[in-house]
């Protein structure tokens, strides 16, 4: 049985405490001693990607602590927990169970009578046999012609974390001449949204995919509604258009008004539910199945690493320990991600919300309150265009910032140019090299304003190109860094109570049911 | 003569430091008390926007604070030494007169010889009909065929604020039968980024805009590079396709290779330039020069109440000193921007550099070192998206995170629909409405964790519509907003020098002129 303490019950905990400031960034780095700790501060990870953290303040001897910490705080027997089938999301008494998605780690997990990989495995099967036949032209619309585009309608985590995959992956689809439909996605209940979406959509030849688990979400019903109004005005039927991806006691399974029904459960939360028929649908139609297969490829191969036991062989896990050290130790509140590849633009906002809102907790795992700090706040940009904006204050800002790099040494296209001696590609990825130095070490100099203090870790994951296994195994790394994260803080990853309060209060207004200032400011609305 | 004194030095900082505490929003925000702040701490602006900051930890007494705490630090003296001419700007000794390119606040500027405002305004005319000659088929391509596309090729802020501006009014300009030109965006070195746009663009009618007031920034040269082969390998001739807008000392000015170029110069800085030709020429193609003249001219209402000395009337200065007393007194290092207006998705990022890049700086405008907090990070995606996203830190986590919303009464579309009783725009308002209330009150439970402690501060900018004068007012409130935050921390808020380092390296990398662990990152890229 594993034993779910606070973070500051553990002994590790406050050995790893005392050693707070023994890395200066600015020293290890330094020539011959910054080459060894580059060569030897790496791990790999799967669809070709390293971890690197030479430019994290750590040393052998931080890492031994932080080893310890993983071994007391029983980290790698949790996710045994988890990947088993325990019910690990107490307060809505549910399993967790999105790593099934892509592959099964232990044990067989059978809950409501069934076997759940074969039943998520099951969705998959039939999502490419859908998209197959999409593609084929044997799924065709009321005239018989083919579909060329697919619109997914979904919110939170049925929209960013499929967003930022269909982004990360077109370029490189349509240079592999794997993309077989473009897709674009309906998300905010501001109708600007549907209205500027739908105007660059070819309505006669598009198929909608309308997600929600509970089937109840009010912003993708009315988006659903907003479509099929549209739909009906060009003189489409929209039961020949819409797909639902939702779970199967929701009201829009088994539901004759839509083409399909691919379902997934409640044992996979929003924000981990790309893997899922959530993304698995739009991906699919998108690119084509077997290009989402590559991506679950990439995830359960990732998945295996951070089921190993040992954090020096385990990238999620270390990234999520050195994580806790600079928010619970060093005292850093927010954490930036800056993706080298314009293809991750959205890459950040995925992330945002996984992790914010899986650790954005102020109780424990069983409500009790703590005494320390949880989620951290997440951002991001693609560099180097970041470079050009905010890193002013990342270099020279009075608050350290935790950075995270991702770059790749190849594009995802073929095409490139030669300016002054040196490729597009070469020059982004020298900035990102010559950044992780300039922040770690910084530079005197006689005019104060051109000092940089240097002492800004980073880490960065590099790999060799953006292809759709690297896009996977970035993905469940996250995933699984962020459940590791919570596991440390004790905190329930799986649940998002903090969302409901807005929702009720917002309801309120809707009845008109309001006094005091929700009043007033609905009255400024003029609601 | 105005004075220039650290935060902490002045007496009113002092008096407000003793505040702390005294505002419980809980309390003040509840029943009759609420709707009274709600109608009473409220600012007109321009484009019909209302800035609202009811929900934020002030009183009247504080607010008395504030405004001795501005008249100590002479906000308003130093804005008008900015806007008569002084060389602000110290680092570079450079004028700052962003304000010029949408109006005169005060004396006639004169530098170089010349009125400046007369020069910015003829740089506008030109662009002006250069835009009217494009849009009525005078101005043809080879073919004498119609341009349709507008690419601006810039980064930083040649981008981020021409490119959130485009989004904020591109679906509004269609309905309103104004869009003229579809524009697209490449900023970005990886060369994903020009072969993805280009991909989506038709190039025999496309004008290319390459945007660098130096015209040597390095990204810019090479996508200008990229774009020019793409041309050429397509039969056309660049000059033909291609304008710049620069400095007139720069080696862009004056080139045959353009087909015309539109000048600003030293005294805009770049995250201020999206009035000036930088974005004009781009707005103006996209949208007609008319509606650039009307962004313009929300800019310039709202400059000149950015003007009015007293702070309790002037809603950037206000806005500024409230978020000097939640970053130096309350202690909050994050501040997020949350529109309710999907137009506005991009507009964060656009003030996440203008925020972090002018106030991100660790040492006063004289050069020397501070004892307080100084830029705060900025970040934010649209509501209701963020609800089903990073919210559940904001409204549970263990730190508070001031927020801005903004909210429009009206969407900039016609279309809307009608579920279970209100239209799309009632429950993006509804939503707005209730977060206001549920950040500030929270609510108790007696399950630990569906509480929600309250006490996280907001304020909202509340607009009829999103119009360009609306837009307008918006970007002109955060840059003055941005200026007088930086008069409070007394920095250089003009200068970016914290860039610098990084580019130096990513030179030496890219001559193979490294060592250390710069050259062991070079290494695993393969440089």
């Amino acid at each position: 049985m594993v034993s779910w303490k606070n973070l500051d019950t553990l002994e590790a905990y406050h050995s790893l405490a005392e050693t707070k400031g023994s890395v200066k960034l600015s020293e290890v780095m330094q020539g011959e001693s910054g080459a060894l700790r580059v060569a030897k501060y790496s791990l790999p990870m799967a669809g070709g990607l390293t971890y690197n953290y030479a430019a994290k303040n750590v040393d052998d001897s931080i890492l031994a602590s932080l080893a310890a910490l993983a071994k007391e705080a029983q980290l790698s027997e949790k996710f045994q927990e988890l990947y088993n089938g325990a019910m690990i999301n107490l307060t809505e008494k549910r399993l967790v169970l999105h790593q099934l998605t892509r592959g099964q780690l232990g044990d067989a997990v059978i809950a409501d009578g069934r076997d759940k990989r074969a039943f998520y495995k099951g969705e998959q099967d039939k999502i490419a046999d859908f998209a197959r036949k999409v593609h084929s032209g044997e799924i065709v619309n009321e005239k018989g012609e083919m579909f060329n585009t697919v619109v997914q309608i979904g919110i939170g985590g049925s929209d960013l974390g499929p967003r930022a995959i269909y982004l990360a992956l077109e370029n490189w689809a349509i240079t592999n001449k794997t993309l077989k439909m473009e897709a674009r996605f309906i998300s905010n209940v501001d109708p600007d949204d549907p209205v500027g979406v739908l105007r660059q959509v070819d309505l006669a030849h598009a198929l909608f995919i309308v997600v929600s688990k509970s089937g109840t979400t009010l912003e993708t019903l009315t988006n659903e509604s907003f479509v099929k109004n549209a739909l009906e005005k060009a003189g489409l039927d929209p039961s020949k258009h819409m797909l639902a991806v939702t779970s199967e006691t929701s009201p829009m399974a088994r539901n004759s008004g839509y083409l399909a029904a691919f379902f997934m459960d409640d044992y996979i939360g929003g924000r981990y539910s790309t893997s899922s028929a959530v993304g698995g649908a739009v991906l699919s139609l998108a690119f084509g199945p077997e290009i989402f297969a590559r991506l679950l490829k990439g995830m359960a191969e990732e998945d295996k690493l951070s089921a190993v036991s040992d954090p020096l062989r385990n990238p999620a896990m270390l990234d999520a320990l050195i994580s806790i050290y600079e928010r619970n130790v060093l005292g850093y509140s927010v954490a930036a991600v800056l993706p080298y590849s314009q293809a991750l633009s959205r890459f950040p906002a995925h992330l945002q919300q996984a992790s914010m809102e899986s650790n954005g907790k102020s109780v424990n795992r069983f409500g009790e309150p703590m005494n320390y700090q949880t989620g951290e706040v997440i951002f991001g940009e693609p560099g180097t265009n970041g470079q050009h904006s905010f890193y002013q204050l990342l270099h020279q800002g009075t608050d350290i910032i935790p950075l995270q790099f991702i770059g790749f040494k190849k594009s995802q296209n073929e095409e490139d140019v030669e300016v002054k001696g040196s490729t597009s590609q070469t020059k982004l990825c020298a900035n990102v090299a010559a950044q992780i130095v300039a922040f770690a070490c910084g530079k005197d100099d006689e005019n104060p304003a051109k000092c940089f203090a240097g002492e800004r870790p980073s880490s960065i994951i590099i790999g060799e190109q953006l292809t759709p296994e690297a896009c996977g195994a970035l993905l469940a790394h996250y995933e699984n860094k962020f459940m590791f994260q919570g596991f440390l803080w004790n905190v329930n990853s799986f649940d998002q109570e903090g969302v409901q309060l807005g929702k009720v209060l917002a309801n309120r207004v809707l009845e008109h049911n309001t006094d005091g200032a929700l009043k007033a400011y609905a009255d400024l609305f003029g609601i």
